[in-house]
Protein backbone atom coordinates (compact mmCIF):
# COMPACT_ATOMS: atom_id res chain seq x y z
CA UNK A 1 0.00 0.00 0.00
CA UNK A 2 1.37 3.47 -0.88
CA UNK A 3 2.63 5.79 2.17
CA UNK A 4 -0.02 8.27 1.67
CA UNK A 5 -2.98 6.16 1.28
CA UNK A 6 -3.56 8.28 -2.07
CA UNK A 7 -4.98 6.19 -5.47
CA UNK A 8 -2.65 5.90 -8.35
CA UNK A 9 -2.71 8.65 -10.90
CA UNK A 10 -4.48 8.11 -14.03
CA UNK A 11 -2.42 9.66 -16.80
CA UNK A 12 -4.68 10.64 -20.08
CA UNK A 13 -4.11 11.27 -23.67
CA UNK A 14 -3.93 15.48 -22.91
CA UNK A 15 -0.84 14.99 -20.25
CA UNK A 16 0.74 12.51 -22.71
CA UNK A 17 0.26 15.09 -25.14
CA UNK A 18 1.95 17.74 -23.06
CA UNK A 19 4.68 15.42 -21.69
CA UNK A 20 5.65 14.92 -25.11
CA UNK A 21 5.63 18.75 -25.61
CA UNK A 22 7.73 19.24 -22.65
CA UNK A 23 10.13 16.91 -23.77
CA UNK A 24 10.21 18.32 -27.50
CA UNK A 25 10.32 22.31 -26.09
CA UNK A 26 13.23 21.22 -23.20
CA UNK A 27 16.53 22.83 -24.74
CA UNK A 28 19.95 23.35 -23.56
CA UNK A 29 20.21 26.85 -23.08
CA UNK A 30 22.99 29.26 -23.19
CA UNK A 31 20.78 32.34 -23.54
CA UNK A 32 19.58 33.76 -20.35
CA UNK A 33 17.82 37.14 -19.39
CA UNK A 34 19.28 37.98 -16.16
CA UNK A 35 16.69 38.76 -14.24
CA UNK A 36 16.56 36.62 -11.08
CA UNK A 37 14.23 33.71 -10.27
CA UNK A 38 11.89 34.24 -7.77
CA UNK A 39 13.77 33.41 -4.10
CA UNK A 40 12.94 29.57 -3.02
CA UNK A 41 13.03 28.47 -6.95
CA UNK A 42 16.05 26.34 -7.12
CA UNK A 43 15.32 24.81 -3.75
CA UNK A 44 12.17 23.74 -5.00
CA UNK A 45 13.32 22.52 -7.88
CA UNK A 46 16.08 19.90 -6.22
CA UNK A 47 13.52 18.73 -3.50
CA UNK A 48 11.50 17.39 -7.28
CA UNK A 49 15.01 16.25 -8.05
CA UNK A 50 15.08 14.04 -5.26
CA UNK A 51 12.46 12.23 -6.55
CA UNK A 52 14.10 10.78 -9.19
CA UNK A 53 15.37 6.81 -8.96
CA UNK A 54 18.55 6.00 -7.45
CA UNK A 55 20.31 2.83 -7.00
CA UNK A 56 19.79 0.93 -4.17
CA UNK A 57 17.75 3.77 -2.83
CA UNK A 58 21.62 5.75 -2.21
CA UNK A 59 20.28 9.20 -3.38
CA UNK A 60 23.75 9.75 -4.00
CA UNK A 61 23.10 13.59 -5.36
CA UNK A 62 24.82 16.52 -3.94
CA UNK A 63 23.46 19.85 -5.13
CA UNK A 64 26.13 22.57 -4.83
CA UNK A 65 24.19 26.39 -5.30
CA UNK A 66 26.67 28.48 -6.21
CA UNK A 67 26.46 32.24 -5.22
CA UNK A 68 30.20 33.51 -4.23
CA UNK A 69 31.28 35.72 -7.13
CA UNK A 70 34.64 34.97 -7.09
CA UNK A 71 33.99 31.24 -7.13
CA UNK A 72 32.14 31.52 -10.00
CA UNK A 73 34.73 33.62 -11.64
CA UNK A 74 36.95 30.71 -11.04
CA UNK A 75 34.32 28.29 -13.14
CA UNK A 76 34.24 30.90 -15.59
CA UNK A 77 37.68 31.30 -15.86
CA UNK A 78 38.03 27.42 -16.50
CA UNK A 79 35.50 27.05 -19.10
CA UNK A 80 37.22 29.81 -20.94
CA UNK A 81 40.80 28.26 -20.85
CA UNK A 82 39.10 24.61 -22.05
CA UNK A 83 37.07 26.18 -24.82
CA UNK A 84 40.16 28.26 -25.86
CA UNK A 85 41.81 24.51 -25.76
CA UNK A 86 38.69 22.74 -27.85
CA UNK A 87 38.58 25.45 -30.29
CA UNK A 88 42.66 24.78 -30.76
CA UNK A 89 41.70 21.03 -31.86
CA UNK A 90 39.39 21.54 -34.08
CA UNK A 91 40.83 22.98 -37.87
CA UNK A 92 39.33 24.32 -40.84
CA UNK A 93 35.61 24.73 -41.32
CA UNK A 94 34.63 23.05 -38.46
CA UNK A 95 37.49 25.74 -36.01
CA UNK A 96 35.54 28.79 -37.81
CA UNK A 97 32.13 26.89 -36.88
CA UNK A 98 33.03 26.19 -33.22
CA UNK A 99 34.20 29.41 -32.42
CA UNK A 100 30.64 31.09 -33.61
CA UNK A 101 28.99 28.83 -30.90
CA UNK A 102 27.78 29.86 -27.85
CA UNK A 103 28.53 27.50 -25.54
CA UNK A 104 27.29 28.45 -22.25
CA UNK A 105 25.46 31.38 -20.42
CA UNK A 106 27.66 32.02 -17.29
CA UNK A 107 27.78 35.10 -17.36
CA UNK A 108 24.38 36.05 -17.79
CA UNK A 109 22.51 33.16 -16.11
CA UNK A 110 21.35 34.35 -12.35
CA UNK A 111 21.28 30.49 -10.90
CA UNK A 112 24.49 28.67 -10.93
CA UNK A 113 24.62 24.73 -9.78
CA UNK A 114 27.13 21.76 -9.91
CA UNK A 115 26.06 18.56 -9.13
CA UNK A 116 28.26 15.91 -8.11
CA UNK A 117 27.87 12.54 -7.37
CA UNK A 118 29.14 10.67 -3.84
CA UNK A 119 29.94 7.00 -5.08
CA UNK A 120 31.62 6.42 -1.36
CA UNK A 121 27.43 7.04 0.16
CA UNK A 122 26.54 4.59 2.80
CA UNK A 123 23.29 4.72 1.74
CA UNK A 124 21.84 2.68 -0.02
CA UNK A 125 24.64 -0.15 1.94
CA UNK A 126 26.43 -0.71 -1.84
CA UNK A 127 23.07 -2.54 -3.42
CA UNK A 128 23.27 -2.54 -7.02
CA UNK A 129 26.97 -0.68 -7.43
CA UNK A 130 28.79 -4.27 -6.58
CA UNK A 131 29.24 -4.70 -10.50
CA UNK A 132 28.39 -0.77 -11.73
CA UNK A 133 30.19 1.53 -9.52
CA UNK A 134 29.11 4.26 -12.18
CA UNK A 135 25.47 3.77 -11.24
CA UNK A 136 25.99 6.84 -8.56
CA UNK A 137 26.62 8.82 -11.56
CA UNK A 138 23.84 7.96 -13.36
CA UNK A 139 21.33 7.78 -10.83
CA UNK A 140 22.66 11.16 -10.72
CA UNK A 141 21.95 12.16 -14.16
CA UNK A 142 18.42 11.18 -13.62
CA UNK A 143 18.39 13.37 -10.89
CA UNK A 144 19.46 16.12 -13.05
CA UNK A 145 17.33 15.61 -16.09
CA UNK A 146 14.26 15.96 -13.83
CA UNK A 147 15.06 18.97 -12.47
CA UNK A 148 15.54 20.09 -15.86
CA UNK A 149 12.05 19.07 -17.21
CA UNK A 150 10.29 20.70 -13.85
CA UNK A 151 12.63 23.81 -14.25
CA UNK A 152 11.43 23.69 -18.06
CA UNK A 153 7.84 23.09 -17.14
CA UNK A 154 8.23 26.55 -15.20
CA UNK A 155 9.09 28.23 -17.98
CA UNK A 156 13.01 28.20 -16.52
CA UNK A 157 15.97 27.04 -19.17
CA UNK A 158 18.70 25.33 -17.65
CA UNK A 159 22.24 24.80 -19.40
CA UNK A 160 24.80 21.76 -18.93
CA UNK A 161 28.40 23.06 -19.04
CA UNK A 162 30.30 19.88 -19.41
CA UNK A 163 33.37 22.15 -21.46
CA UNK A 164 35.57 22.40 -17.53
CA UNK A 165 38.19 20.49 -15.53
CA UNK A 166 36.51 18.82 -13.13
CA UNK A 167 39.23 18.27 -10.50
CA UNK A 168 39.65 22.61 -10.99
CA UNK A 169 35.59 23.24 -10.41
CA UNK A 170 36.12 20.45 -7.29
CA UNK A 171 38.87 22.91 -5.98
CA UNK A 172 36.93 26.21 -6.50
CA UNK A 173 33.93 25.03 -4.80
CA UNK A 174 36.18 23.39 -2.16
CA UNK A 175 34.64 19.96 -2.20
CA UNK A 176 35.77 16.44 -1.46
CA UNK A 177 38.18 15.54 -4.45
CA UNK A 178 36.67 12.05 -4.05
CA UNK A 179 33.07 13.70 -5.34
CA UNK A 180 32.00 12.70 -9.39
CA UNK A 181 31.51 15.95 -10.99
CA UNK A 182 28.41 15.44 -13.10
CA UNK A 183 27.96 19.04 -14.21
CA UNK A 184 27.56 22.96 -13.80
CA UNK A 185 24.22 24.16 -14.62
CA UNK A 186 23.13 27.47 -15.18
CA UNK A 187 19.77 28.47 -14.68
CA UNK A 188 17.46 31.20 -15.49
CA UNK A 189 14.80 32.81 -17.79
CA UNK A 190 15.69 31.98 -21.55
CA UNK A 191 15.55 34.69 -23.91
CA UNK A 192 14.09 32.37 -26.98
CA UNK A 193 12.35 28.98 -27.23
CA UNK A 194 12.49 26.79 -29.58
CA UNK A 195 11.84 23.05 -30.39
CA UNK A 196 15.05 22.44 -31.78
CA UNK A 197 18.79 22.20 -30.24
CA UNK A 198 20.53 25.16 -30.73
CA UNK A 199 23.75 22.87 -32.24
CA UNK A 200 21.07 21.99 -34.71
CA UNK A 201 19.64 25.39 -35.61
CA UNK A 202 23.62 26.60 -35.97
CA UNK A 203 24.05 23.85 -38.25
CA UNK A 204 26.89 21.88 -36.16
CA UNK A 205 24.59 18.48 -35.85
CA UNK A 206 21.79 17.18 -37.23
CA UNK A 207 19.06 15.20 -35.30
CA UNK A 208 19.33 10.95 -36.45
CA UNK A 209 16.21 9.41 -36.90
CA UNK A 210 15.79 6.96 -33.57
CA UNK A 211 15.37 4.16 -35.99
CA UNK A 212 18.78 4.54 -36.51
CA UNK A 213 19.78 3.90 -32.72
CA UNK A 214 17.92 0.73 -32.47
CA UNK A 215 19.50 -2.83 -32.59
CA UNK A 216 17.32 -5.87 -32.40
CA UNK A 217 19.13 -9.45 -30.85
CA UNK B 1 12.57 30.62 -35.16
CA UNK B 2 11.35 26.77 -34.96
CA UNK B 3 11.40 24.52 -37.76
CA UNK B 4 7.60 24.03 -36.99
CA UNK B 5 6.60 27.17 -36.51
CA UNK B 6 4.04 26.19 -34.04
CA UNK B 7 4.08 28.45 -30.80
CA UNK B 8 5.46 27.72 -27.60
CA UNK B 9 3.57 25.88 -25.29
CA UNK B 10 2.19 27.09 -22.27
CA UNK B 11 2.90 25.23 -19.31
CA UNK B 12 -0.16 25.42 -16.49
CA UNK B 13 0.00 24.63 -12.84
CA UNK B 14 -2.55 21.81 -13.72
CA UNK B 15 0.07 20.10 -16.14
CA UNK B 16 2.44 20.81 -13.67
CA UNK B 17 0.68 19.24 -10.99
CA UNK B 18 0.62 16.30 -12.97
CA UNK B 19 4.13 15.95 -13.46
CA UNK B 20 4.48 16.06 -10.08
CA UNK B 21 2.66 13.39 -9.86
CA UNK B 22 4.36 11.61 -12.58
CA UNK B 23 7.85 11.98 -10.82
CA UNK B 24 6.39 10.83 -7.84
CA UNK B 25 4.96 7.83 -8.92
CA UNK B 26 7.17 6.21 -11.51
CA UNK B 27 9.21 3.28 -10.38
CA UNK B 28 11.71 0.95 -10.39
CA UNK B 29 9.69 -1.97 -11.38
CA UNK B 30 10.49 -5.89 -10.57
CA UNK B 31 7.10 -7.01 -10.35
CA UNK B 32 5.44 -7.37 -13.89
CA UNK B 33 2.59 -9.18 -15.59
CA UNK B 34 3.55 -11.49 -18.24
CA UNK B 35 1.20 -10.12 -20.77
CA UNK B 36 2.58 -8.36 -23.97
CA UNK B 37 2.51 -4.44 -24.41
CA UNK B 38 0.86 -3.16 -27.79
CA UNK B 39 2.97 -3.65 -30.96
CA UNK B 40 5.22 -0.91 -31.66
CA UNK B 41 5.23 0.24 -27.77
CA UNK B 42 8.79 -0.03 -27.46
CA UNK B 43 9.76 1.90 -30.65
CA UNK B 44 7.38 4.30 -30.00
CA UNK B 45 8.81 5.23 -26.60
CA UNK B 46 12.37 4.90 -27.56
CA UNK B 47 11.54 7.66 -30.50
CA UNK B 48 10.57 9.83 -27.00
CA UNK B 49 14.17 9.11 -25.56
CA UNK B 50 15.47 10.61 -28.66
CA UNK B 51 14.21 13.75 -27.99
CA UNK B 52 17.23 14.13 -24.93
CA UNK B 53 19.97 16.51 -24.64
CA UNK B 54 22.86 14.96 -25.63
CA UNK B 55 26.87 16.62 -25.87
CA UNK B 56 27.43 18.07 -28.53
CA UNK B 57 23.95 16.69 -30.07
CA UNK B 58 26.01 13.47 -30.34
CA UNK B 59 23.16 11.32 -29.70
CA UNK B 60 25.13 8.57 -28.48
CA UNK B 61 22.40 6.41 -27.07
CA UNK B 62 22.44 2.56 -28.64
CA UNK B 63 19.35 1.05 -28.03
CA UNK B 64 18.97 -2.75 -28.13
CA UNK B 65 15.41 -5.13 -28.27
CA UNK B 66 15.95 -8.39 -26.26
CA UNK B 67 14.21 -10.81 -28.02
CA UNK B 68 16.12 -13.91 -28.35
CA UNK B 69 15.20 -16.24 -25.70
CA UNK B 70 18.74 -17.23 -25.66
CA UNK B 71 20.34 -13.91 -25.07
CA UNK B 72 17.93 -13.00 -22.32
CA UNK B 73 18.73 -16.72 -20.52
CA UNK B 74 22.10 -15.40 -21.05
CA UNK B 75 21.61 -12.23 -19.28
CA UNK B 76 19.68 -13.87 -16.90
CA UNK B 77 22.41 -16.05 -15.77
CA UNK B 78 24.68 -13.45 -15.35
CA UNK B 79 22.03 -11.62 -13.11
CA UNK B 80 21.45 -14.58 -11.15
CA UNK B 81 25.59 -15.10 -10.82
CA UNK B 82 26.12 -11.41 -9.91
CA UNK B 83 23.70 -11.89 -7.40
CA UNK B 84 24.50 -14.42 -5.39
CA UNK B 85 27.81 -12.76 -5.56
CA UNK B 86 26.49 -9.70 -3.81
CA UNK B 87 25.05 -11.17 -1.50
CA UNK B 88 27.80 -13.45 0.00
CA UNK B 89 29.84 -9.97 0.66
CA UNK B 90 26.90 -8.80 2.98
CA UNK B 91 26.62 -10.27 6.21
CA UNK B 92 24.57 -10.75 9.63
CA UNK B 93 21.10 -9.06 9.13
CA UNK B 94 21.85 -7.27 6.01
CA UNK B 95 22.40 -10.45 4.61
CA UNK B 96 19.26 -11.85 5.66
CA UNK B 97 17.53 -8.98 4.26
CA UNK B 98 19.35 -9.02 0.79
CA UNK B 99 18.41 -11.84 0.18
CA UNK B 100 14.61 -11.55 1.15
CA UNK B 101 14.72 -8.72 -1.99
CA UNK B 102 13.16 -8.87 -4.94
CA UNK B 103 15.84 -7.10 -7.61
CA UNK B 104 15.04 -7.72 -11.43
CA UNK B 105 12.00 -8.83 -13.37
CA UNK B 106 13.71 -10.44 -15.76
CA UNK B 107 10.90 -14.10 -15.79
CA UNK B 108 8.13 -12.02 -16.73
CA UNK B 109 8.96 -8.62 -18.14
CA UNK B 110 7.72 -8.62 -21.86
CA UNK B 111 9.96 -6.64 -23.18
CA UNK B 112 13.79 -6.56 -22.67
CA UNK B 113 15.75 -3.48 -23.51
CA UNK B 114 20.10 -3.06 -22.88
CA UNK B 115 21.16 0.29 -23.80
CA UNK B 116 24.70 1.37 -24.35
CA UNK B 117 26.58 4.54 -25.17
CA UNK B 118 29.07 4.63 -28.02
CA UNK B 119 31.59 7.58 -26.91
CA UNK B 120 33.17 7.00 -30.47
CA UNK B 121 30.50 8.45 -32.21
CA UNK B 122 31.20 10.70 -34.64
CA UNK B 123 28.02 12.82 -34.46
CA UNK B 124 28.53 15.88 -32.79
CA UNK B 125 32.32 16.03 -33.63
CA UNK B 126 33.71 15.81 -30.14
CA UNK B 127 32.09 19.00 -28.69
CA UNK B 128 31.40 19.11 -25.28
CA UNK B 129 33.54 15.76 -24.41
CA UNK B 130 36.96 16.52 -24.91
CA UNK B 131 37.39 17.25 -20.87
CA UNK B 132 34.25 15.11 -19.68
CA UNK B 133 34.41 12.07 -22.24
CA UNK B 134 31.85 10.43 -19.68
CA UNK B 135 29.18 12.96 -21.22
CA UNK B 136 28.46 9.97 -23.28
CA UNK B 137 27.12 8.36 -20.55
CA UNK B 138 25.33 10.97 -19.33
CA UNK B 139 23.21 12.04 -22.33
CA UNK B 140 22.42 8.45 -22.53
CA UNK B 141 21.17 8.32 -19.27
CA UNK B 142 18.64 11.26 -20.10
CA UNK B 143 17.18 9.40 -23.02
CA UNK B 144 16.51 6.02 -20.82
CA UNK B 145 15.36 8.66 -18.11
CA UNK B 146 13.09 9.93 -20.75
CA UNK B 147 11.92 6.54 -21.90
CA UNK B 148 11.10 5.25 -17.95
CA UNK B 149 8.86 8.76 -17.53
CA UNK B 150 7.01 8.46 -21.07
CA UNK B 151 6.17 4.70 -20.76
CA UNK B 152 5.00 5.19 -17.19
CA UNK B 153 2.93 8.42 -18.13
CA UNK B 154 1.18 4.68 -20.19
CA UNK B 155 1.06 2.58 -17.21
CA UNK B 156 3.98 0.79 -18.04
CA UNK B 157 6.54 0.13 -15.67
CA UNK B 158 10.22 -0.47 -16.25
CA UNK B 159 13.26 -1.45 -13.87
CA UNK B 160 16.76 -1.08 -14.25
CA UNK B 161 19.15 -3.55 -13.85
CA UNK B 162 22.66 -3.49 -12.86
CA UNK B 163 23.43 -6.48 -11.00
CA UNK B 164 25.04 -7.18 -14.27
CA UNK B 165 28.80 -7.76 -15.41
CA UNK B 166 28.55 -5.39 -18.59
CA UNK B 167 31.29 -7.44 -20.57
CA UNK B 168 29.23 -10.97 -20.09
CA UNK B 169 25.93 -8.35 -21.51
CA UNK B 170 28.20 -6.81 -24.35
CA UNK B 171 28.95 -10.51 -25.48
CA UNK B 172 25.93 -11.92 -25.09
CA UNK B 173 24.24 -9.28 -27.16
CA UNK B 174 27.29 -9.71 -29.82
CA UNK B 175 27.55 -6.10 -29.23
CA UNK B 176 31.20 -3.65 -30.25
CA UNK B 177 33.10 -4.44 -26.67
CA UNK B 178 34.13 -0.39 -26.93
CA UNK B 179 29.93 0.53 -26.40
CA UNK B 180 29.47 1.21 -22.61
CA UNK B 181 26.95 -0.86 -21.22
CA UNK B 182 24.56 1.74 -19.04
CA UNK B 183 21.96 -1.04 -17.92
CA UNK B 184 19.88 -3.62 -18.51
CA UNK B 185 16.18 -2.70 -18.26
CA UNK B 186 12.61 -4.50 -18.14
CA UNK B 187 9.38 -3.25 -19.47
CA UNK B 188 5.92 -4.78 -19.22
CA UNK B 189 2.83 -3.57 -17.04
CA UNK B 190 3.15 -3.55 -13.34
CA UNK B 191 1.50 -5.82 -10.78
CA UNK B 192 1.13 -2.89 -8.02
CA UNK B 193 1.60 0.85 -8.26
CA UNK B 194 3.08 2.59 -5.55
CA UNK B 195 4.41 6.22 -4.44
CA UNK B 196 7.27 5.02 -2.38
CA UNK B 197 10.38 3.03 -3.94
CA UNK B 198 9.94 -0.69 -3.14
CA UNK B 199 13.78 -0.71 -1.61
CA UNK B 200 11.43 1.94 1.30
CA UNK B 201 9.03 -0.86 1.99
CA UNK B 202 11.46 -3.15 2.61
CA UNK B 203 12.78 -1.51 5.07
CA UNK B 204 16.45 -1.14 2.98
CA UNK B 205 16.73 2.75 2.96
CA UNK B 206 14.71 5.40 3.49
CA UNK B 207 14.48 8.57 1.49
CA UNK B 208 16.61 11.47 3.24
CA UNK B 209 15.35 15.09 3.08
CA UNK B 210 16.52 17.01 -0.27
CA UNK B 211 18.16 20.03 2.27
CA UNK B 212 20.42 16.84 3.11
CA UNK B 213 21.87 17.37 -0.45
CA UNK B 214 22.58 20.91 -0.54
CA UNK B 215 25.32 22.90 -0.35
CA UNK B 216 25.98 26.19 -0.45
CA UNK B 217 29.23 27.77 -1.82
Amino acid sequence: MNQTASPPPHFDDAFRARLLELFGWRRDVRRFRSDPLPPGTLERLIEVACLAPSVGLSQPWRFVIVEDARRRQAVLDNFERCNAEALNAYSGDLSIRYARLKLAGLREAPCHLAVFADRESAAGHGLGRRTMPEMAEYSTVTAVYSLWLAARAEGIGMGWVSILDPAVVAAALDLPSAWRFIGYFCLGYPQIEDDSPELERAGWERRRPAVDRILRR
